[in-house]
């Protein structure tokens, strides 16, 4: 029991969330670790949403309301973390929802799905064969799914994943709180904000822009632009700490 | 099986072997997410001991060799990562060592108490008593043990039990990567780096540093100094990501 009197209350009930689905066999012990790194980096840019990751949002918006096939991949902390949250994307985007893990048994594949249909996403599910150039149990996906996909939401992805989709000519929106990782370089497009502040950024949008303005989102997205931006944020919060 | 060739094997390696030690129940869940933050602040002093680093870290090795009843206090992230290092420690530096843990139960006090001593550690247990000013299992250690220590060595400690110490008039040494942490802004020196990095550094301060040298160590500490430098260091990686 974490005593309400800790001043880290709230982050410490978020961890103990992931630990109770360990326990389930949603999230993997690794992904109570990556769940530790976004923390560190939520906090250089003040827990809060900025202006670039309102802007990188809306473009992805943009990209999934224009795409002719688009994919949210889901995996265990995304699941965890933000299932209603995803059910409400697909309902705004009209994307498949589709479960790809790092740490994959068929299991665990089921346990995700089943919370995610809890929620109210319909899953994109069924057989999953070999398909991408990748050594390891990420190179599964669906045929009719991910492999499909001409746009591709992949909310707290690996580095060397994310860059055997771009390589396969997709587009790709990462959500990464770190603007400096591989994920974020490679993207298409990265959304530099904690998932469950971003998805309901993008549904809304997904409500909102007109047709021009997905247009316009479109052709002047520029993500050196935006992890610049995001990377500005970080510095200036650490300078202000020196005052 | 984690593959050989994934750009950021040697961290995945860490994350098992942690991810191992909570199924023998030394780490706690928990215990994982904050090794992930670790992680993150680790890579923005670029996965090395910065200069101010090394001053803090022979500072410590000052403040154990003249301190009356030195205690090196260790929880299950710190046992799981550094046990032989701790060892190391106590030989060079005379320090009882206690284990203390967030999540307290007595086997896990067991469990990691074996450990270390399986490493060469000579462990000063017993029974605890509830002696910090504290609402949780925190509270509890030992009388002959921390609650009558003049100096501390507190590796990955959280904030409020590092606050708790210093009000009771101790010297508290924090090592901790975040320098913005009430850990890190609370405690009497900190040590901004990685654990398995910096127990060594002490070790070795203690088997070198001359009476003299220890003196004006101790005289010219000035934690503020080490934080701002370790801040500074951040932001200007962070900045030169920017180019």
């Amino acid at each position: 029991m974490i005593p309400p009197d800790h001043p880290r209350y709230r982050s410490l009930v978020i961890r103990e969330l992931l630990a109770e689905n360990v326990k389930k066999g949603i999230v993997s012990l690794e992904g109570l670790t990556a769940q530790g790194r976004g923390e560190a980096f939520d906090y250089f840019i003040g827990e809060r949403t900025t202006a670039s990751a309102i802007l990188a949002e809306k473009t992805a918006a943009a990209l999934l309301l224009t795409a002719r096939h688009p994919v949210i991949s889901v995996n265990g902390n995304a699941a965890a973390l933000a299932a209603y949250e995803i059910a409400a994307l697909q309902k705004a985007s009209g994307a498949l929802v589709e479960v790809n893990l790092f740490h994959r048994t068929e299991e665990r594949v089921h346990l995700i799905e089943d919370l995610l249909r809890s929620a109210g996403s319909d899953i994109f599910s069924g057989p999953a064969e070999r398909l991408l150039p990748l050594s390891h149990d990420r190179a599964w996906c669906r045929r009719e799914g991910m492999f499909s996909a001409d746009v591709i939401l992949v909310p707290l992805e690996d580095g060397d994943r994310c860059e055997a989709l771009v390589t396969m000519g997709k587009t790709v929106i990462a959500v990464d709180l770190n603007p400096l990782s591989r994920t974020s370089r490679r993207a298409t497009l990265t959304i530099v904000d904690e998932l469950t502040r971003a998805l309901p950024n993008i549904s809304e949008a997904c409500r909102t822009i007109t047709r021009s303005e997905r247009e316009e989102l479109k052709s002047s997205l520029d993500n050196n632009y935006l992890l610049s931006e995001a990377i500005r944020e970080m510095t200036m919060r650490l300078s202000h700490a020196l005052d």
